[in-house]
């Protein structure tokens, strides 16, 4: 087990920023990635906020991130866009898109922008809740590196490919649903790695496909699983979800796709022949009343959650929570009492601010 | 075991056409619906088609269907619209659904249209895949009587709410997307009761909560569960999608939703207070050359299928699918051979042959 220790946001904030800073990112930019990364730390998604500065710091290192990019929008319609990150910060470049998106929405009632040549874009969630404070429903999703295998497939043909919707209400808390399109994301299996226990059955298969609950069947040519785990559990239903994540993200845009999606550790050398550049996104924004007047929306939504929220919880359980519930009171819990981090991120933090001259206290 | 017994395509079409017909739909209204519920019988999707029939015209006996429906746009913007179903037949409501959206898309590059006073489409693939002639991206969402309970709880709030999207490609048989948002579809527990056998952990819960194996589950107040089964295995991912499907379906549209979605066997009473009018369907279409040109898009998605189509398969396993590939082959196979229809369903049809003064021959 390790130690770990809390920081303040605003401690976190000020280091990572100064590290966008130091890549040579615009101020706004640099502020605007702290944002996006670090709404994952608070929302308690670990493997996706601070832990990974260091990876998008090899990235630019070795060229594959640009930190002043250019991005543009290079087809068009009233309704849809397609935009050249121009190997930007996923973390820049999706806010961007959902800029674009609601700027469409404004116009023809919805917003369709699908991004190629990008990079990790930090929680899917972060850019479909953009879409709450503007009374429109909000959608984010990204491709990813190939870890997991169809059905039936021996190989790794898809990222964990996550899809987002944010849905706003009147009185209640908004409908925050964000996930990745298997059954268990890859953070977890690192999990069970460092506390050297097993792994449920149906999270993970081997290198020719056989179940097993080994944590680092990934390192051993075994893959992750669809949501769904197996055919007769419904893999096939998770296998098309990220199918479709993978499509609207990188082939409607000419992003990288499938097996040919650029891997996130900057030492795995880039797939041959790839068919598309870098990531891709898929961001979408629709005005809720471009279907209804949206004080009905929000009255009817209000009515959804209340009663989601106060179902009969089954047996053992004493609540019904609605999607994106549990990472809200995580958020305001980590805001006011702060964030752990594990100390091999501390360590890696602290490495990282020597190389670039800056400092980063380890706490434990 | 129930013996069956193959019907022609063409056999079918004529009955349900002519049962149409007698409910007073207009010709040409008699034929769509016919199309839509028998694409379900070719398709494999026996729960879905000619089975149902009995089911629809019994709504209409009690007034719940409306054969001559007023179906009008109650609110539009350039790219979305709400339409008023007046009760039709979902069979007919969602492909005129999908009709406004291909052309919205075409003017300005998407359309999405959510539908209200509604009753159940038939296979959600028949609408989505309508797009395909077009060069268009189709989806088709209905939300659906509440069999369902979400992830902690004991109640059943929401339907199998099912989730269809179809992809054009060049050379390549298309991607086509169709499952409903939980573990497994009521059908299969209803196989499973006429076989006498128990399900597979994961499909179902009981009355409080609790994991069965019991296929009559459902008739003691037990409740489906959501893809992914449990909540290690992710079932709080399939209870976002099933909720999406709600929200966009019905929350949208100004439907009823969640646990007062109207149910489908005439014999069960309407729920008590409800929030909208009728089922709700949610239907979009997006122009591909709106993202990319047309031509390098499907260039794209070939290799995208060919690469899929042509994985190495798990061991036990000879082929890897791609989404709409099992049913595709079904069609093929069907068109040319016949559909069977188990005895139950022969006898339904004939029951409701003689109550219309029509003619159906029981063959088994």
């Amino acid at each position: 087990m390790q130690s770990n220790h809390n920081y303040t946001y605003q401690e976190l904030a000020a280091f990572a920023e100064a590290v966008f800073l130091k890549m040579g990112c615009p101020a706004s930019d640099a502020t605007l990635a702290t944002n996006v990364l670090l709404s994952a730390d608070l929302r308690g998604i670990d493997s996706h906020g601070i832990a990974r500065l260091v990876g998008y710091v090899r990235l630019w290192e070795v060229g594959r991130i640009n930190a002043t990019p250019n991005i543009q929008i290079v087809h068009e319609t009233p309704s849809t866009a397609v935009i050249d990150g121009d190997r930007g910060l996923g973390l820049i470049v999706a806010p961007r898109a959902m800029e674009i998106a609601m700027e469409k929405a404004k116009q023809v009632g919805t917003g369709w922008v699908s991004v190629k040549n990008s990079n990790h874009f930090g929680i899917a969630g972060y850019h479909a809740m953009m879409a709450l404070e503007q009374e429109m429903i909000g959608m984010a999703m990204t491709n990813a590196s190939a870890l997991v295998a169809p059905t039936y497939s021996a190989e790794k043909l898809l990222g964990t490919n996550p899809i987002a919707v944010a849905i706003p209400a009147g009185e209640e808390a908004p409908f925050v649903a964000d996930f990745a399109t298997t059954t268990a994301a890859n953070g977890k299996l690192e999990i069970a790695q460092r506390n050297n226990t097993d792994i449920p059955m149906g999270w993970a298969q081997d290198a020719e496909g056989n179940a097993t609950q080994d944590a680092s069947i990934l390192k051993k040519g075994g893959a992750l699983l669809p949501l769904g785990s197996e055919k007769e559990q419904g893999s096939h239903k998770g296998y098309a979800l990220g199918s479709i994540v993978d499509i609207f993200s990188a082939v409607l845009s000419g992003a990288s796709f499938g097996p040919w999606a650029p891997p996130f550790p900057a030492y795995v050398p880039m797939p041959e022949n790839m068919p598309g550049e870098g990531l891709g996104h898929f961001i979408g924004a629709m005005r809720i009343d471009a279907f209804r007047p949206a004080a009905d929306f929000k009255s009817n939504m209000d009515l959804w959650l209340h009663r989601f929220r106060n179902a009969t919880p089954a047996k053992g359980h004493e609540q019904v929570y609605v999607a994106g519930d549990i990472e809200r009171k995580m958020e305001k819990e980590r805001m006011q009492n702060g964030i752990p981090i594990v100390h091999a991120v501390q360590s890696d933090l602290a490495a990282l601010a020597e190389k670039m001259s800056l400092t980063f206290e380890v706490k434990s």
